[in-house]
């Protein structure tokens, strides 16, 4: 289940993630990608619907030897693209059912999910299936943002600023499982800042990022992790826009792309069941950095994988 | 009611819609311009919710005098740049609502709306509100495509593929009084073509327009119009993408700037009541070339009114 | 073999032409579509290798039904997608070869062949390979460009301005049988222009478009193919970079999108049994426009053979 | 070897246009090309004053052979690269001083003048260099707009709107001799249509070449010319924002690519002694389509003279 | 007088600043934000007049609580939008006049000057409005450039990069009180790097910043301004262009998004009277980057203010 | 006065680097900077050959004055623009040729060489050249890339993969002189990182850069260069694409503008005889800011020399 090699990428004209097979996710998978087009729940730009699509393709300049971690990732894993989920594009709770449905099918065959959106109200769903098959545990959530909001605002309560606070309410999160790391924007409510904190979210804004470094910071949260199974939730906005300018609602100051890559590589050991990278906005980028970065970031969190496996 | 000097708008740093007066519509007003931001009912890619925001600053261009028709639009209506409506953004059912109530408002009051959206979805509740204070009259339908699909496809009866078919069916039309100008997209399912020509619409493909011109099917439009009070739903992928691709769903082989602003001056006399335009989406503009033709397509309806203001 | 559904499309996350089935060609095709991603020939900018790949992704836009010819293209024919040709990409003679060999597989299986290129070279190996199966037949070559240089200049006689000077020079094509449609460039020597004219090629330049207009030149053609089998060479900077922004070599003053669809309807009836487009260069383009067109262009192909073989 | 000045760096202006020898104009020119790179009397966006440079770029790739006059264009005509004017960047009045003395200058060595622009400003000094050698004579004006705005608006009475004001009162112009074509932009004071008509302008505006289309019109100012020498002065955006978007004041429904062309064909045999190009802005381009018809157009305006001296 | 509502906000379909109030400035409001669109002294490319109409777009998505200094800006703050100023277009001379009239009329009133520009020859009108109302006051100034150059080259001496030789010749800054940061340009006259440090500008070039870090500077700028009144020139090419495409002149290697952030953080406690944000260019932005960044920059000014508000 | 042939406007180049002047090299020279314009040799997208060409334009913005080594850089040195290597351009051996060719003839007359490439094929004649010339030396290679690969892959040995590979096969580099900084690509093939680093290369990746900083490797690699001469193979992929997104293969992770000038900057003192800058691809640049960055690093690798010299 390695990469296909460049002649046959040519020969097919079509691509699926990191030029790995298509494949319905099998008990023999160790690791499933499936894209999750959906970004009617955006309150600013939407576009993170053809995401999957546009990440395929820059996905294909990924080699499978990690430059640091030192190993044959697509040897070591059995990995396939398991296509898209197929979204009713217009019923937002549907919607949220599906994806339920379809994560948890592949967590129970006990492949590791990288889901790959769409907008950050998927991770709603995606956090629901974890549980349902993993119950609560740890979730490394980077972002700009505390996606905590009431959605009083936006008369909805089930948009991509609110997916944390409903987890939070539903207990989706394990006790004092959540880190979020890279938050910086301003907030129009005052709530906002204090949900989280106020149930035992380890916060870590851009602001500890400028004085400590994110290696220090990875290797907290590293230790914090332990062997237990954790979730990671990558929203791309975390990164600052000169690095990632493909997204809906961009906020200056965020992660280099070098701070992102450390931050995922100073996980290694730790244990990874899930992912998702949501938040990038194809029509947005530009020369595709974002997309080659967002492409870099799911290999890192493949590569977790890989060395977990290794270890086991 | 004229427009702004230059320097004031200068002064002002923010713009109404030809650098009018932004107000409410009131018993005094000729015509009412109104954004309608919303684009959730799009099956390809969405953006046109920024079209009332960016078609502001392109109609800060367009003068008052009109060089075919030598009247002076503005000295002869009273038009106001009635604000966008507040659409609730992740409801299309109480989005509806609210369009055909705003829209039921401005027309009682007597003016003209001019309604800026927005995805096609919007002209559904905007001929509602037509119906409601003018009964079912004749509807121009410039378009690329029929609008009347059956929503099986994506599970979801109201989007922007299906807003004629809605308004055939709820009788929001008058008698034989739908005409459709510039199709030519390829279809998917049979029943989409005939189902409007079976209802009476006159259409109008491009294939007539190549081989009869624009300007004799604008004269038989407005001849069959006749006095009567009538809407404009102009959808701008009825004009090629390259003249406008700024839009959703581009389709090649479309109609050319000049058919489009020759269509809408050949209607002159006719008795204009509504009229909206929609599938701008500034995202996918480039130079504003879409923006500058939508605004002029929006002039060119406003001389319409001042042209039958002029003979009344 | 017709088109996947909008969810199945959904679901698979990447893209055949047309939505259609991937497939091996076999003797059960009437049309293969395969991708040519070679553009080491061009004299200018490059591009023209990823024409396949995203022609690929616009074309899903195309639906069925024709809106012209009324048929069901895809029900009607037996189409697949026979992914892209696999190029040694440093070699450009072997290149040709592999080129002519797949060409000539399909050829042979029965099927009518759609070549996305790639640049202009490339329709040498494909020439070669419809006398291979075929002997020199007719060819309507559409094109801003006799691309009959001598290749002196750039010490290399075969690049994307010399296919058609090979072509008649290694009697590929029918006495009399050149068609050249569009022909407006400049050109540096004298003989450039000379050449197929000396040799039988029956010149439609832009001038004479302007004069009588491109329905009746397609008239002509026509009934010149009689029918005989042809086939038909697209460059796609014969359309005004207005339409096709996204070319190698743009020339201002050719076809408008409605003049290109034209021809190729106007070839109603006719006998066609290979199609390349060719100098798509997406990375040039806007909006998409110049694929939505080239796209409607293999549509276009596809619809002729559908006709030949109602009519069969 | 330090480096040039920035006046000297200003004054080369490279790239030779279509690759000709860059020289100082001397008697044995035919035809002096010379860069305006001034843009600052501009009321909306700027970027003219790159277009000199990005010209040059495009030009090279035109060959010399005509497609339609069938002749060797630059064997028939001794045509060279004058340079940049160069220009004070900040002084608009030493601007339009030294672009008279220049335009003089070369009008004086007996070789025809083409200015590329720069914004319309530069016409009025480049026409009185004109009546300076040649006293008032007829001038083709190419042209969305008038161009004779009063200025009060603005606060300035010498901006890229007013030259043809100032030409008309200061006699620049032979009796009658001007002609305006393309002209439909909205104008905002009444007095700016009839300004140019009371004084013998000859309009033809979009509606009569939508009627009669350009080649009678040509014919027409072909016919009012004779063989006295004239000037053509061509803003770019006479021509449709789809086949020109890299332009100041865009404005939907003008001349399409081939319209322009055909225009210029159509006064074969006509006496030019100057021409010049202005309006192109290239960072408002695409795929530089509207460098590449401006060099065409420039490419027109010397065929002219090279047919001029064929028949002399 | 704090922000519109997220729905207020889509009523109005036009934004002031952040969202607040458009308002004549009076002895109410403790800052003004005013729009400066003058850029018709740049050397290079323009476009920055432009700025404080996209600015006002950009900053709608800046919320009101300060992630760090944690406070309620717009509640602490009186802050309305003064509109642009009118300024007339073509007149360097008389646009200084109309700019330090108005600039002396907010402060006058007792506000914050908050001067969205533009150019950086604005801010000389500026600083001798702020000498008027307050005497010679420091200035930190952050630039890529000393802006000291003698104005020789271009025959002109007040253009945008000369106007800090003028503030320390007219002696419109504190003795001792000029900090330039963020300095690397390269220079073309000896004088240029000699002028201010000869005058007592404190330099701080991008390698202290390398070698020392930013937070470190920010202290002794701090430490160095105590309690006295100052004023803040932040010139957006400052920053590295990966963060701020948008500008006049790019210069490689300069400030992170997160430098300039911290920078303006930790002046917190000092008594800042007014700033201004200049050569911000929209049309060479990618994704709005340069406009998140440069609106997050004034959201930083007007904390800054509210803070020393909370303090008195 | 015809037009130059293709070759020899190939041959110009025109605008000189920096605004120095263009002449053939001779004893009096000590940099001649020339352009390669190749790019024939790509694995992924093309376009580098345009480099040259626009790194000459964006160079102009580049002064004389060296803000931190604190000289004037063109008055210490005698550099000219050699042009554009003429290069046949379908002929990869005659390619490399007649780049070796060229660049013994620089290195003959005793000036240092500035290559502006092209893509990073280029480096293997040009450092056949420097073995020519100076026999072998040490070389500094800034890369996201060994550029070591076996070339199987793509069925060619010279790619733009390999240059590395042959120049450490062909003993062209000092023993242990090669050091690889920025290396973070992954890799398809195990061969590839252990062949540079089994032949003695000093590899600094980009987690040692995290660690320890940029200065200290200049520093350790400015000790061993020592005073014998050597080359720097800059390429521009070794920056992240957040500060050079115009690139062929875009790798997240790599060097900040600032690192890429530091490392320039430390290898003051040392013996520069030559320099290439590959792998620029301007049409994938967004607002020139990969073109300024490249233009910055030429004039440290001309500052190198200048120190050298005043050293001497």
């Amino acid at each position: 289940m390695s990469q296909l090699s460049a002649f046959e990428y040519i020969r097919r004209g079509q691509l699926p993630f990191f030029r790995l097979a298509t494949a319905e996710p099998d008990e023999t998978c160790d690791a499933v990608i499936v894209g999750v087009p959906w970004d009617q729940s955006v309150t600013y730009r939407s576009g993170a619907r053809f995401a999957p699509w546009e990440l395929r393709r820059a996905s294909a300049l990924i080699q499978t030897h990690h430059p640091v971690h030192r190993l044959d990732v697509f040897e070591r894993l059995r990995a396939v693209d398991g296509g898209n989920i197929a979204i009713p594009p217009f019923d937002a709770r549907a919607a949220r059912s599906v994806i339920q449905t379809e994560a948890t099918r592949v967590l129970e065959s006990g492949a590791a999910l990288f889901a790959v959106g769409g907008d950050h109200s998927i991770s709603l769903p995606l956090l629901r299936a974890v549980r349902e098959v993993h119950g609560p545990i740890a979730v490394v959530h980077v972002d700009a943002h505390f996606d905590t909001s009431s959605g009083e605002l936006w008369g909805e309560d089930f948009h991509h600023g609110t997916p944390f606070r409903h987890a939070l309410l539903e207990g989706l999160i394990a006790q004092d499982g959540l880190h979020q790391i890279g938050i910086r924007a301003t907030w129009g409510s005052a709530d906002e800042a204090s949900f989280a904190a106020d149930r035992g979210s380890r916060i870590y804004p851009m602001s500890r990022i400028d004085d400590g470094g994110i290696a220090q910071i990875a290797c907290e949260i590293r230790e914090s992790l332990g062997n237990a199974p954790f979730y990671l939730s990558f929203d791309i906005d975390a990164v600052d826009p000169a690095f990632a300018p493909g997204t809906t609602i961009p906020v200056a100051g965020g992660l280099t792309s070098r701070d992102a890559i450390r931050l995922m590589r100073g996980l290694a050991g730790a244990n990874l069941v899930g992912m998702d990278l949501v938040e990038v906005c194809p029509s947005l980028d530009h020369a595709d950095i974002t997309l080659h970065l967002g492409a870099q970031l799911l290999y890192e969190g493949l590569a977790l994988l890989a060395l977990a496996k290794r270890q086991s």
